[in-house]
This record gives C-alpha cells, sequence and structure tokens, in this order.
C-alpha cells in the first residue's frame, strides 16, 4: 500500500487545524490598539499551537520521505495521532479563555498524549519490512523524542504547582524540535551523494 | 477516468468533516477539572463520530485501491455517501446538546444511509468493466457490510426503546470495522507475491 | 504549465465549501421531531447547494480531464468562478434565515455570476493552444450552459414576483446537470477505443 | 527533498483561509435589500481578502514550478508565510467590524509581514544549489516585491492619519500583482521552445 493517500489526507486534516484555530481568535473589541492588548495572550497560544502543528507536520513528512510503504495498522496509527492534534483547537481554546491549573494541565496531557502517538507510529513504521533498515538508521535512538516526553510529564507537574510554570517545559519542546531534524537531512544528502535517489 | 482527483476531493471532504465537529466543542465553563468533567459526553460523541469518519476514510482508500478507473455515475456515488457523511456534525451535535430519543434515532439514521451510500457506490464499483473481476473477488460477500446495516437497524430500533440502549449497536458496528480489512491486506499481499503492482 | 495545483486547490476550496455550510446548520431546539422538523427548511437549501457545488465540481473535474495546459489567465478565471462559488454559503445562509424577495434574488444572482464564471473559464480554456482542438470538439456549443443561464435569469425574475416560485427555475437548473455529461464521457470512450490515453 | 508535499500542504492551508473568511460574513439582518446593503462593507473586504490569498497561491505556484528541490529551512520558511496569512481572516474581521486607525494600521502590518515572509521564503529558495541559478534569472530584481513592501509602509502611515486614505496603497499592492508574472511567463515559454520540460 502506497503512502500518497494517507500523506494527502494527514496533510488536510493538519491544513484545517492549523488554520480552524484562527476562527477561535475573536477579533478585539473596541477601535484601538489597546483593544488589540487585550488579545494578545490569544494571539500568544495561537502561535504556540500553530508552531506545535507546523513540527508534527514537519515530522510527519520526514517520516514518510524515508518509509514509502504502509499497511493497515499505520493507517490507524495515523489517525490516532490526528485524533490527539485535532484536539489541540479544543484545550488551547479552554486555555486560551480560563488560564489555570486545569486548563494548563489539559493542555499538557494533549500534547503528552500526541507525542505518544507520534511515537507508537513510529515504532509502527520501523516494522514495516520494506524500510526497517532505513527507519532504524535514521530515527534509531530517538532521543529527541524521549526528551519530548519528559519535558511534557516534567510541564505537566509544573502546571499543578503554577500555571504559568508548566508552559516553561512546553515551549521547550517547541525549540528543540523547531530545528530541522539534522539525522534526515543528512540521511538524504549522503543518499543523493550514493546517487540514489528515494523518491 | 482516473481516480487521482475523486480521491483527493473525498480526502479533502473527509478531513474537514473530521476536524470541524472539535470546533462544535465548545471550552468547558470554569477552569477547574469539574468543568471539564461537563466536556465529557461531548468528548466521546466527538470520539464516535471521529471513529466512523475514520472508518468510512479507511474502507474508502482500500475500495479505490482495487479500483482505479471511474464513470460519471460512480462520481456521483460518491457524492451521495460524502453527502451523509457531511452531515454527521449536525446530527452529532444534536444528539450531544439533545440526548433523547429523537436525536438517537436520528443520529442512527444517518449513520444507516450513509451505510447504504457507500454500499451502493461499492456495488456500481464492481460493474466498471476494468475491475470487476479484482473488486468480486475482495469485496464479494461484503458480511461487514450487511452486518453494519442490521445493526444500525436494531440500534434505531432500541433507541425508540432507551435511548442509550441504541448506542450500544452502534458502537459494535464502529468495532467490527476498526480491524482493518483483512480480505483486501490479504488481496494486496497476494498480488505482490505475484509480482504484480496495482499502483 | 501543468493543471496538477490548480486542481488540487480547486478541490481544496469546493471541499471546504460543500461542507463548512453544515457548519451553519444549527442544532434543533428540543429532543423531539417536532424540533427537527423545524430545521427542514435548512436542510433542504443546504442539500440544493450541495447539490450545485457537487456538479461544478463534477464539471470542473471534467474540464480539466480534456485540457491539461494552462497560463496564468485561466489561473485568475478559475479563482473567479472559485470566488463565487465561496459566498454560497453566505448567500444560502441568508436565503435560510430570512426567507423572501430579497434573499431569493441575491442567491439567484450568485448563481447566475458563479455560471458566467465557469463559461468565462471555460472560453479562456478553449483559447489554449495545446488543446483547444479537443475542448470545441467536447464543449463546442454548450447548450446546457446557455440554458443553464436562461433559467437562473428567469428565476431571478420569478423571485421578484413571487420568492417561491424563483426557486423552480433553480432546482430545474441543478436537475439537467445532475445526469453526468455524455459529451465528454462519449469523448473519453471514443480516445480510449483509438487506444490514445489522455493522462 | 521533492516539493509535492510543502505545495499540497500549502494549498490545503490557502483554500481554508480564502474559504474560512466567509464564514465571518454574517447574514443580513432582514429580508430586504436595504439589509444587504449592510453588509456592503462586509463584502468589500472579504473581496480584498480573497484578492489576496489569490495571489499568494498565483506566487507560490509559479515559485515551485521554478524551484523543484527544498531543504528544512524552506519547509519553515513556508510555515512562518502561511502563518501571516492565517491571521489574515483574524485582522480582516477586526478591521470589518471596527474601522478605524487601530485596525487599518494592524491590517497592514498583517499584509507587510506576510509579504516579508514571502520575500525571505523567496530569498531562501535562491540559495538551492540546484536552482538558484534559474531562480535568479526569474526572480532577480523583483521590482514587484520592492513596490509592494513600500506599498505597504506607505498604507500603514497614512492609515495613522486618515483610515480610508491607507487602503488607496493596499489595494494598489493588488492590482499590480493581479496581473499575471510576466518574468515567469516567459521564462517557462522560453523553455518549452527550447524543447525543456520543467515538469
Amino acid at each position: 500500500m502506497s503512502t500518497g493517500r494517507l500523506e494527502a489526507f494527514s496533510d488536510g486534516v493538519l491544513a484545517i487545524i492549523i488554520t480552524v484555530m484562527v476562527l477561535e481568535l475573536k477579533p478585539p473589541e473596541g477601535a484601538d490598539f489597546a483593544a488589540l492588548h487585550d488579545s494578545a495572550t490569544s494571539l500568544l497560544t495561537y502561535v504556540l499551537s500553530f508552531v506545535y502543528i507546523g513540527i508534527y507536520w514537519n515530522n510527519h513528512h520526514h517520516l514518510f520521505q524515508i518509509c514509502k510503504t504502509v499497511d493497515g495498522t499505520v493507517l490507524w496509527a495515523n489517525l490516532h495521532l490526528l485524533f490527539w492534534l485535532s484536539l489541540y483547537p479544543f484545550t488551547t481554546n479552554w486555555m486560551d479563555e480560563e488560564f489555570g491549573r486545569a486548563s494548563v494541565v489539559t493542555y499538557g496531557v494533549n500534547l503528552l498524549l500526541a507525542a505518544i502517538a507520534f511515537t507508537l507510529l513510529q515504532r509502527r513504521m520501523m516494522r514495516m519490512p520494506e524500510s526497517r533498515e532505513r527507519m532504524h538508521e535514521v530515527f534509531g535512538s530517538d532521543l529527541k523524542g524521549k526528551a519530548s516526553v519528559l519535558l511534557y510529564v516534567l510541564g505537566i507537574a509544573l502546571a499543578f504547582v503554577e500555571p504559568w510554570l508548566g508552559l516553561v517545559p512546553f515551549i521547550a519542546v517547541a525549540l528543540i524540535w523547531l530545528v530541522p531534524d539534522p539525522r534526515i537531512e543528512r540521511y538524504l544528502q549522503h543518499e543523493r551523494e550514493l546517487g540514489r535517489t528515494l523518491d
């Protein structure tokens, strides 16, 4: 089973998730800059969730550059990931409207479950016979993935103490992923030099 | 007529349906976990409808892996399916806001009509001269499809007696489809072994 | 310039238009079937607009099956068509909430302008040197297109007298297009028989 | 890394941005043409933002016709562009509801930042080894891009004096881009004549 349609469907879902969050942004009430200032926190949470979805799209894109055939369980592992990502607008919106322990913890749990879903998808794809070797070569240790899970757990714990504090590890995760994954770039570069094309 | 654009359009519509339902999820009113608890039923109905759309996407994907050419009537049979699926956010939303006999029965009728539309699409595609043989080989008896229709009818009948009871057969349908269709996987596996590629 | 991305973008926009209209459908207020009955007109206008967008997707799909290269003016003629189609949710919504002369006339004008935009797109594509001959062969007289424009004008005129009456020609247009275009099917069939593939 | 999926994702995001703005258009309150007249400014701002997104889609399409391989930094430069474009519905909506100095200036700043993001993307793509030469040939001086930035800055300055005045340079930018880029058309034409195909 080729990955073309799985990628197209995931692109569609991610494109919608990243965009519908802007629909939740209410226009400022008032015609002056002070009114815009009141929307500042909404804009900041929007930026954060936009970056997360952007990172997932990027990593998803990389994953399916290496692995080109899938089976039925990968389809469901992918839908499972999309499910948790689809809840971002909901948890972002709650955190934005009622900033506090419960909403930040819930946001963190959502981030954590999406990260776990991504790891499950990646592991499942590592078992595909055609790409097992290449997948292990590229994603073998997955330090970033493990660090993300730890940081999310830390953030959830901190949010119980003080909601704002919980955001620090969440933002740290975004920062460590913003850099494009050198493993894949290096691998693709290496492939090119060997004169082999993946696509 | 090749199926590329029909698949892309259907992917788009399904991606939007699966995602817009999250827009109907109002953020909890209050900053504590009790407020989140009040959203629990909304989240559960969201999960259920997400799973249904995921199943349809999966099955649709499988269908067009086997059948690669279509005519004008298939285009309309597909739009007919998308129409009933596009009503899921509406009926899900009603059931969520006003749980009762009328809304659960309506939700069940919507599920039933989508299942019938899928069967019609599959039958129509079985008549395409190029793929008739393969389609019959793979989808010949369609036991799961027939069982789904019966379970939906049962659920609608039970919902007249007691709304909650109606959900049991609906959830049963989701469960029997969650497993990827072994017929298609086996067929594709078989094809690969014969050294023939479908794509 | 190949048409792949133009088709993908148009598919995306049409998929969203056809789906967002369901977001305008408010869930019935009340838990009984009488409440659903009150939503009946909303559902009917939704069906009508769904069918129109489905028809445009179908015709758009057919058009780009024949013509495979485009230039910059075609990109804009296509965006012009998408603009008028993107207003369907707005005019449908108004007609649904305030059924009367002004809203039905406006709905008709929207339908008319989309039909004219489609004609302009088709004419522009007929001038592409690579596909001029084939386009003329297939879309030469365009009786259906001309009949649609006349029926829309008639509907707008009738709506000034009595809003409900205006809907009759609008529905007639939907019916004459629901049948897949035999010219294109015949042409593609003919091509296949000659052993030439278009794709 | 090939550009297929980047283009598909961008198409999805742009298709959603261009379409969700119509969701912000409230149906006129009242059943007569006077009510529609009250929606006139909303419709005009919708047209303006639709044209801007259309222009970006067009230019984006052209850009990726010339440059066919990308790396990780291009993925992020593209997401950066999509971020600013995704705010159009928000700033358009504010300007529409509270027309005044603050909202028009904010709209202009949004337009300006999107233009800068497009320039950054284009520059980044000019450094891709495979397409450097062709990119420079086609986008070398980028007069239109520079003029746009200047006009946006002028519009923002004018909006501080008188909001309506600020719209004049903004509309001027839309007009200079509406014409398809002759550089690219000429380049593609030239390529065709040389018997080389880009795709």
